[in-house]
């Protein structure tokens, strides 16, 4: 066993930054060369049957001996001081068991400066108080019972306004919204003189939309008290981050509070914590003596979980004739929402796609009158990357080359941003098998004559676009291995399987590195007290953390069951072989089964533990892809309809072909939402949200998705990155697909899209100005001059 | 860490016997002179709180999203072969969602050649059909509805004429009603000829009743299918021993089943493993497609989980004038029902607890048509001792010394069966301490005036007995203990707390051995997916087969602590001390607390392991005691009352005062019901138990335990028992009442009793036979005749 363990910690004001390597053997990495069976089979879900057939408990699925029923009061306004709340109506309700706000319980911190129930509210959605009540019909009624005064104050909604002057501020100690007061800078080189020798410098504004998470299964939490020990049931990505922050906010130790999660309905980065409701469900159920189930509804979900930033991005790109990419500016405006963390990775595109020694970006995350920003599939990458596509086919068109050969005549052999060798580059292998499969080479090039000549209103166009991103491994992560009397194995880990296929996956790891037979093998995950840490299922983040954890504590199963083998067969081990559950001994001499070797054991059992370490910082760990659409374009109507998608992506080692796939074809369809389809909209004199539901907030369903998906992986093992080869990809194929499907529309109509969606209202407008020059939307020269001079 | 592995397998026709030491280090054995803090203490139960404030959540508790629940349809008649059974109209019934019996599902294997629903019914209360249903009443109009045509065979409910040649056979290939055939005889010497050369020879003929576990939580459990993986929440002593039972009968994997039980409410040996209904849950779950709850009723309860063997027992004992034992015989007959498995240790005591060269035993395990025997808090010995300690008692009068003389006269300083070294033995210590609190020397001995002269009925009486018990340890059991970034820890265990304090007690040995603060320490209990391996919690085996396991987890936790305040501190890890979670570098030198240590590494986890491994056989490891009696007997009425109850018990290091005397209180408190008040009453004619409630069937209730209890302990460490130093108490304090309480009531009217429960009737039959010689139900000379011809 190895354990690795980097600290750095402050005693008596010195900082020590240590790694301690306790003892033992990391497994030996599983490169190109390596043989193996069970990694690299499309193995169908391990938990796809519970899960089609209803037998999968989720977070609301959860019952529990006087489980109460609660709900929340939300704020009306998006932005007042509470004057007073009278709860004394709603608690004399018969069935009402708690009702907790402001008043009612000791202040806890929550954002900033303010606290879980605060006096001011930020947003339409704010809480305000909650009602516990034997049915949730009853806690609604309770609900309507709570007298609140407001003071309205005046709101900024728009992000375009809310560093304007006049803007009121969402904090007051942040009179200009400005999150940390200041933009993000980041800079390399020098962008005006590369600005200057260029022989052309091609610019644009961009403007990405709100997207709205939309789980199918909506945020919630069940929380239970036994004693001083809490347990609770939540729909999150990270149950031991969840119980980090409940034990924070609560008080209590890390110990006495269980985090449980089994099943999941989706995430996409909006459950990477706890949120308020996790908090006012345990407050709750400790005022009330009974377990609370609290729930969001789908309005809820939309208004207060998290969201995608809306963006504004202003983009300029330097080029030499010869298609070398000089210089690369990009300013953006990120709306956080009232309670966002901002700071999403929107320049991240800009500074680490490609090849370009000068690059300059400001990023600015502002305060608004609306629910936070979270982390969202890809956040920042997602909305960085519709710009810097889109720049990217204007420059290639402008240098007159194929947009392929632009981004290769600018391929980045070293990660631009640190200046590191890739663990591993596999971007090159896609852009030629996604070339192939699309037919990118024997398209035509150019606007092109209708397809059909009875409806010349329906035009058809290919684009592409590339991609990169992290997901080599983040922060240490264990395995314990048990294996029982009858030769099968339990796995426990304290990861979550957030839908993706983790079980699946690390089923295949352990099974193969164990030498067992898939079957044979179980995996755990969702359980604080019970599982040992794991991190975030987020950043792509699962598979590279976890694999090589459960890789290493099958290592030292296998290496206890050939040690426990030698002795009973009386062979050295180092002439055993353990594959397939199967012991043999070689040629001629009798095979035994690991059911056989420790069949008598019921009262023992093999205990194996491993841990990732943490990463090689001497390496960029990064995964790529690039996707090509086909699209059709009716211009009378301004819909488009994507005929074919090609994803084709490389994050390492695939582990399991059939779950990866499911990943892009999952991506791309969320994509191609956030390019054609998905909008949140605010009416920003109310500050009203107007559709948070399901109804009039656009996802696409099954017949919107392409007609055609196809998905392939580059299988390149980065031993580097894990040592079982895997990086992540829960994220990547989310990221080329709006720019690749806007740059497929320019090709079929000739016009620049500078805004998602592509919804056909906004292709109508554009197409209207066809006869405009490309860059329609270009910026005033004033809107990027300040960049320049911040440069100096 | 330290793996050590006993196997025994066999592979190609040899058989294997090894020890394999994996690695590590044992931790050092806490002895006599070990300075422990935690360790010692009266904590009281972490989990007091929740349990007596309804919060702790039991078997029968759990709610699932579409639960049902079950009922079992049993047997009215004692003996009876099933002619047909048709569920039809009960699977009509609306709300009815499963029924099955004998031909709806695939036979499944359960007791000798039997099935979980057999076409013979063997007792009253066999199972015939089951139903699940949307509610227990629905469950129970459906059972009405099923239709059984039987035809009713002879049976036989006396144990003293089941082995009559007359007496119809329970099992067809068991003609004569015996299990195995034939008794289980143990000798050492020659007891015929001790026999011959003694100067006296007493003998007396024993009865015991049957008693009811009756555990507060019925029996029960609840089954949820998802996919193919089973779990079971099951009231249980054991569950990796479900989880192997019910996986074997259900042709599964061990991994795909998941057992887990948290709170109970008492076992007593009931619990041991799965029962029918465990089966039948699963059955009836996965035939309805919805988890179904299945627990028993009280009345079920008393019918079917087994119960404390009826025996009767012909005993003699050859003594010296002066005192010296020579020679015991027992020839006893135990009641096992249709469906025990017999060969209870009722000669344990015989052949046990004194100094005794000579030893012949005979044990007759009898099948009746009746609820199958089971294990039930030191089975056998409570039976076996009762006759013993009597006899001791009227062998002391014989040659004129006091009760507790001619014990400490035959006092065994090596174990007589095996002929071993003690690993450590206080019983002596127990002696003195129990006479010097009940003022035993002080006592007038012999038949002594009326207590009161106005109520000449009322009489007090003295009396004593000693125990001999196992528990050392058993099977080798697993921990893993986990740091978590706050400084706090958890220890995950596979064993479970059936109401005896495990989590408090591990928790204290986990806190000392990591150096922790007793309240920084969670013990998690009862979970066979996530947890480790752990053995039965029966056999007063919990604390010694899993407190070292714990120990050793600890201690490599602790190890690893120290390594990483070294690195951090640079100091040598030998200069570094970890006591009540904090970390000093000895005078002078700033000491840092484990929570500021670790604090920054909330990414990981400091993961410990430990392995309790196979006990020492080259000693014999027991636990003794001794308890003393002062009862007031009302001649008139013969209503006992036990004034005083004096019991003092050795079982290695007391961990935890306050659990061990509580341990003390119920054992006494259990053993004055069997000797005073428990019994289950069985009409032969119609083979059907009359009290199979707690209206007819009398347990000790506040009111009726002794007016004094006094529980002491004698703290001895016994460190070649357990690491520890600690033995197992959960069975020992049970053993010595009854005899006690009986010779007690000897000293108080000069009547001896030769049966329990020594209720009003009995004893007043008794007190009526006064004017007879003090052995009153000597048996015929022939009824030990036997003994003698089949030792020859």
């Amino acid at each position: 066993m190895v354990k690795v363990l980097k600290t750095k910690i402050e005693i008596e004001g010195r900082v020590h930054e240590e790694v301690v390597v306790i003892d033992g053997e990391l497994p030996a990495p599983w490169d190109s060369k390596a043989e193996l069976t069970i990694v690299g089979q499309p193995v169908p879900r391990v938990d796809g049957a519970e899960r089609v057939t209803g037998q999968a408990r989720y977070t609301s699925d959860i019952q529990l001996p006087g489980l109460l029923h609660a709900r929340i009061l939300r704020s009306p306004h998006p932005h007042a001081r509470i004057k007073y709340v009278d709860i004394s109506a709603a608690e004399a309700l018969p069935g009402v068991r708690a009702v907790i706000c402001r008043d009612s319980t000791a202040p806890i911190k929550w954002h900033r400066s303010s606290f879980v129930f605060d006096s001011t509210l930020r947003y339409v959605g704010d809480e305000i108080a909650a009602v516990a009540a034997d049915s949730l019909e009853i806690a609604s009624d309770a609900l309507r019972l709570i007298k609140v005064e407001y003071e309205v104050l005046p709101h900024i909604t728009d992000e375009q306004h809310a560093n304007d002057e006049a803007s009121p501020p969402v904090w007051v100690d942040e009179p200009r919204n400005v999150i940390g007061g200041e933009p993000e800078v980041y800079k390399r080189g020098d962008v005006d003189k590369a600005f200057k020798d260029a022989d052309f410098v091609v610019q644009a504004t961009f403007r990405t939309p709100t997207a709205l998470h939309n789980c199918l299964e909506t945020h919630g939490s069940v929380a239970q008290w036994e004693g001083d020990n809490l347990t609770i049931w939540d729909s999150t990505q990270h149950i031991f981050g969840v119980r980090q922050r409940v034990a924070e906010r609560l008080g209590l130790a890390l110990n006495k509070v269980r985090v449980i999660k089994h099943y999941m309905g989706g995430g996409f980065g909006s459950k990477n914590g706890a949120g308020k409701y996790t908090v006012i469900a345990a407050l709750l159920a400790r005022k009330a003596g009974r377990p609370v189930k609290l729930m969001l509804n789908r309005m809820e979900e939309n208004l207060v979980t998290g969201n995608r930033d809306s963006t504004v991005q202003h983009i300029a790109g330097a080029v030499k004739k010869d298609g070398t990419l000089l210089a690369l500016k990009l300013v953006c405006y990120a709306n956080s929402g009232a309670y966002g963390g901002g700071g999403m990775p929107i320049a991240g595109p800009v500074q680490e796609m490609y090849r370009c020694a000068n690059v300059y970006t400001e990023s600015w995350s502002l305060y608004t009158n609306l629910g936070r920003d979270s982390a969202f599939r890809a956040p920042g990458f997602v909305e960085g990357n519709f710009a810097l596509e889109s720049l990217m086919d204007m420059m290639a068109e402008k240098v007159k080359l194929d947009p392929l050969e632009f981004r290769k005549k600018n391929y980045a052999e070293r990660a631009p941003k640190d200046n590191l060798p890739y663990s591993s580059k596999g971007l090159r292998q896609a852009y030629e098998r996604g070339a192939d499969i699309i037919g990118w080479h024997s398209r035509a090039w150019a606007d092109r004559p209708a397809v059909d000549p009875k409806n010349p209103d329906i035009r058809r166009g290919y684009g592409m676009a590339s991609q990169v991103w992290g997901g080599g491994g983040g922060p240490p992560a264990h395995a314990i291995i048990k294996v029982n009397a009858d030769g099968t194995a339990d796995v426990i880990t304290g990861t979550q399987d957030i839908g993706t296929g983790t079980k699946t996956v690390l089923s295949q790891v352990a099974a193969e590195a164990m030498g067992f037979r898939f079957e044979d093998v179980r995996v755990h995950v969702g359980d604080t007290s019970l599982g040992v840490y794991a991190p975030l299922s987020a950043g792509s983040m699962t598979v590279p953390s976890m694999s090589p954890a459960v890789q290493m504590a099958a290592l030292d199963v296998h290496k206890q069951l050939l040690a426990i083998a030698a002795e009973v067969l009386e062979v050295k081990s180092a002439r055993l072989e353990l594959k397939g559950s199967v012991i043999s001994q070689g040629k001629g001499k009798k095979s035994i089964t690991v059911k056989e070797l420790i069949g008598g054991l019921s009262d023992y059992m093999v205990v194996g533990q491993g841990l990732r370490g943490p990463n090689d910082n001497s390496y960029a760990i990064n995964t790529f892809g690039c996707q090509f659409a086909e699209v059709e374009v009716d211009t009378a109507t301004g819909q488009v309809r994507v005929l074919r998608l090609v994803a084709i992506h490389e994050s390492g080692r695939v582990i399991n072909p059939m779950t990866i796939t499911s990943q892009l074809y999952g991506g791309v369809t969320q994509g191609m939402g956030y390019g054609l389809m998905e909008h949140r909209v605010v009416d920003h004199r109310s500050g009203i949200v107007l559709n948070p539901n399901l109804t009039d907030y656009k996802i696409p369903t099954a017949l919107d998705v392409p007609l055609e998906i196809v998905g392939e992986m580059i299988d390149l093992p980065d031993t580097i990155a894990t040592t079982t080869g895997a990086k992540g990809i829960g994220e990547p194929p989310i990221v080329p697909t709006a720019p690749a499907i806007a740059n497929a529309i320019y090709d079929a109509c000739g016009v620049r899209v500078f805004q998602a969606p592509i919804s056909p209202d906004v292709l109508l407008d554009a197409l209207q100005r066809r006869d405009q020059p490309m860059v329609v939307e270009q910026p005033a020269a004033a809107e990027l001059a300040p960049v320049s001079q911040k440069e100096e």
